[in-house]
């Protein structure tokens, strides 16, 4: 049984089930058939909207980036540390949660060019996010954006390889995090009494 | 004037002169005419060798990448800490020195599926080197292992935006990357004692 609905819904509708569908089982296991038919929907009618399962898996990508982007924003009523553990704590749990979708979203999808540059420019707010969150508990300078940029790749390689191999809880994976993160941005000496506030 | 050279002798010199010209301008400003002239051979000898320009910019960095793999190789004389300090100076050393061609073997060059493998096959050596020189400072486990391979992704993100924004000096690139592994793999006890010893 079909349902008509508008453009917008049936977008909606049509990466909501990519989500769901990427987020369980290896992309390329995927066809685009089953996300048609789980819609209700003919595959033409699919590709009206995406012209290839490509960009469709980079639409469900950009999606979800932004969803989490937006679920890990920061509550300035929180401590500066506090904020950073919060919002990496959305990531791991995605990551624990939905394995594959996180796969499908930080491994290169072949020749995806705009997958990478939207993921470009969430890592750009990321780091954005978390020099302001420090601006109030040290001073920024050049070496300041350098350790928080390369935090970020640190976090997502290591939430990449956590979820292939598990070997550690995610506890420990947040500890280790934060503590790289304190050390690269001179933070040592708060450490300790940071990751007691933040649990 | 050209030169009859044997197969291998022609590879390698085409190699040795995409090395030098990629290494000083954006790989998009370098014509393969501009390759083959400097080697002294048309364009459809240059073609018979790598069959694209891309092909031919893979062979560059992979052969760029494995020159610095094997400059990097650990003293096993040397205290660990310091092992790896000198392996990370070959990659700062490069990267300052031809920043261009460290752009442009880390940065994804367009539909690179060989290249980043061999890059991936790169990390992974690293990795166990320096798993093997940390063995005889620390017990590895699991956490270890995400550490080392999350702080690859740390430095390669950190040279990379130095070389775009050389706000800090190298040594100061070089203390950050170290304390941070300190940091991440438990070190931290130590890192001042061996800072000094790294120098």
């Amino acid at each position: 049984m079909r349902t008509r609905l508008t453009t917008e819904r049936r977008r909606a509708q049509l990466l909501a089930i990519g989500a769901e569908l990427f987020a369980r089982r290896p992309y390329g296991q995927v066809s685009i058939d089953e996300v048609a038919q789980a819609a209700g929907i003919s595959c033409g009618l699919l590709y009206h909207y995406f012209p290839s399962k490509q960009a469709f898996v980079a639409a469900v990508v950009e999606e979800e980036g932004a969803k989490l982007l937006g679920a890990s924003t920061p509550d300035p009523a929180d401590a500066p540390l506090r904020q950073i553990v919060a919002g990496l704590d959305v990531y791991i749990k995605q990551a624990e949660s939905f394995p594959d979708g996180y796969r499908m979203a930080h491994y290169a999808v072949p020749t995806s060019g705009d997958l990478n540059s939207a993921h470009q420019t969430r890592i750009t707010v990321q780091r954005d996010r978390i020099l302001a969150s420090l601006a109030t508990a040290t001073s920024l300078d050049g070496e300041t954006e350098i350790a928080v940029t390369s935090w970020l790749a640190f976090v997502e390689t290591a939430i990449l390889d956590w979820v292939d191999n598990p070997t550690i809880s995610r506890e420990q994976l947040r500890d280790l995090c934060i503590r790289t993160l304190c050390a690269a941005v001179g933070l040592e000496a708060d450490a300790r009494a940071i990751k007691t506030v933040a649990r």
